[in-house]
């Protein structure tokens, strides 16, 4: 399992459609400097060839700021832009080949609803589970929002880190961390965000706080040890 | 290079908007039964899980027959579903990269549309050509159909067997053959044909014909020893 999964508080998803008329290398370049330690290149309709070029452009970057760099769903991408990993779904390849595809050396995040869903995941090659939608959100049909609960559930049952997903912004982000999540993944606030290097700094100042909260003074009855780190 | 590749008279492309209304499985064993060496899994816009469970079924009765089972564009879906490969264009993944990905057991189509792109694709690890539009289609934004004289050009320049494509039907099924290609993939003509099997033994003949003319009474002047084989 890579360690650096553990040290990811911000995962910025990106969106070409919400951050419209801006060049994406350069949305991606503002987040890493806002503090992101994760990127995850997701656009569901582009070509395949558009996607790749695109990818390299953000690879780039990425890997300027030493943060991870991530493929939505196309596991053929990840393989050609030697990305760090891919993350997929269940409506997606089954996740048992997308690790024979990958090899043992590519980082694979899968989303879940549940702790069983959790269960299965870490069993069949998960790295790191994304869960949600934690809240209502309007980026995709992600179905009803599942509330904090399912986190902690899910973190105390399975050892892999979590990033919460789903109409997360900086009134509600802690909430996800105090419940077990090592971070956050976001679209639409961050995307939509006029100022987005600022927007990732008081998102990720926000879940660094509640991770020291955690840590510190205010440990939670029942809490998983590994939850903040 | 696979030498089953020579023996393509007929690769049948799938759509499913066009056969709509019918089980693709069935439509599937139907050109099958027609004599098709070669099916071409295509569905531009199905999910990764849809697609890969229907390719699943689509490949147990494509084996059963003995054919080659070929995937569209997705080389992460050929991986998975252990197909024999690929057709990509230049819109895909870059072909010297999908080469690497699949390695070199697996067959790679690429689709060109002149001398120097099929001289190219040859030197990057090709193993057959798709040639065309050769005639006006209306089944996707191929751009203006080329005619056969590029089919003779490619073939004389370039040794890899050569599927022409794009609005290929029974009444002109033969040119493309005798300029110089070894076989025809078709889309429309059969998937909106009521009675796929006949339909592909018609077209199947009428490639068959144009060869065994091509091999024996009536070589054409100038003609690559390769053609009709």
């Amino acid at each position: 399992m890579n360690k650096r999964l553990r040290e990811v508080n911000i995962c910025v998803i990106t969106d070409q459609r919400i951050a419209a008329h801006q060049d994406l290398q350069e949305v991606v370049r503002q987040v890493l400097l806002g503090g992101a330690e994760m990127v995850q290149f997701r656009e569901k309709s582009m070509g395949d060839r558009a996607f790749y070029n695109l990818g390299l452009r953000l690879k780039k970057v990425v890997r300027k700021f030493g943060a991870l760099f991530m493929i939505d769903d196309r596991v053929d991408q990840a393989l050609a832009l030697e990305a760090d990993g891919v993350h997929i779904g269940q409506e997606d390849l089954p996740l048992p080949l997308v690790r024979k595809i990958l090899g043992p050396g590519k980082i694979i995040g899968y989303s879940v609803k549940s702790v069983a869903d959790a269960q299965w995941a870490y069993e069949n090659g998960a790295d790191y589970l994304g869960v949600g939608p934690i809240y209502q959100t309007s980026t995709k049909d992600a179905g009803p929002s599942l509330g904090v609960g399912v986190l902690r559930r899910i973190t105390k049952a399975v050892g892999l880190p979590v990033l919460a997903i789903g109409g997360i912004d900086e009134d509600n982000v802690q909430a996800p961390i105090i419940n077990g999540a090592g971070g956050v993944a976001v679209i639409s606030s961050v995307m939509g965000a006029p100022d987005k290097k600022a927007k990732v700094q008081r998102l990720k100042g926000k879940v660094i706080e509640a991770k020291r909260a955690l840590r510190g003074d205010r440990p939670l009855p029942g809490d998983d040890p590994l939850v903040g780190r």
